[in-house]
């Protein structure tokens, strides 16, 4: 295994300042873009990313860190942040996402974890045991993921207009 | 088509800032992971970043807007900037990158290209004729091609680590 927390953390605590330089001021075609019906933009990503640090990433790491047997976390709900988001500006998005994760990145700090911790497990609702390496490890690759979704997103918008360099571009295919 | 150089603008111009939030300081782990032998790594995009600065963009648009008959563009070599890269740091790049962005997207500004501009043509080497809007628009998904690339890269470092998310995380497929 991989996974280690100060080097996790270094990432996770540039994600709002990465999603801030890139969105903040962007004119608003490129926040909007999607990929159709029922996929999310960058506005969506946000309020998405919001959602986790209040229901996932820390509080279900605290389910596997209290005392006695596995507990069962309970289900992330992937369309909260359209009522969530509701009305407010990218910004304000931008704010509260970069407040809650920097509680979060030094709340998983002042863990201190040892090995012994990160193999403590929780029950997932739908994988079973998952133990807290792998919760911590895919906090990360989320983050990622939804950079790249969101690069994938925008590009897509240019996909007619790049004529023959189509072939070329990964993130259109 | 879509492609309007004033949203382009605005999405060229934050990429060095995002790269720069992302990784600056970050631990060397993130910045030399790769995919292996022949691809890069996040140091290596900058310094490809760097010579697409130099010697395409800016570089080809003039040459397309030179005025008489269709002219040939010089091939763009993938590998240079191994060499131009050499003995330099992270932060050498990303300055050197951020200052030849700038002008290069207040050139693109100061053409104040028209619609029958956008539709003037160069001769790409292998391509054959293609025009400036093909041209501008791919520079801008060539950035978010890359921005989706390093996301991928990284993220694979946690390929193992995260367990039964795999199966979610569309980056590491």
């Amino acid at each position: 295994m991989t996974y280690r927390v100060d080097e996790a953390a270094a990432l996770l605590e540039r994600t709002p300042r990465v999603l801030r330089e890139w969105f903040a001021g962007l004119p608003e075609e490129w926040i909007r873009e999607s990929e159709g019906p029922g996929t999310w933009n960058a506005y969506d990503v946000v309020g998405h990313l919001i959602h986790g640090e209040r229901t996932d990433w820390i509080p279900r790491a605290e389910i596997i860190l209290s005392k006695g047997e596995p507990q069962r976390f309970t289900p992330f709900d992937r369309d909260a942040m359209f009522a969530a988001s509701a009305g407010k500006s990218l910004g304000e998005l931008l704010d509260t996402f970069a407040t809650l994760r920097a509680a979060s990145v030094a709340r998983l700090r002042a863990f201190a974890l040892t090995d012994a911790d990160l193999d403590r497990r929780g029950i997932h609702p739908e994988f079973g045991p998952v133990t807290l390496r792998q919760h911590l490890a895919t906090w990360v690759a989320h983050d990622l993921t939804h950079i790249a979704q969101i690069a994938r997103v925008m590009a897509k918008r240019y996909g007619a207009d790049v004529g023959p360099w189509k072939a070329y571009l990964s993130v259109l295919k």
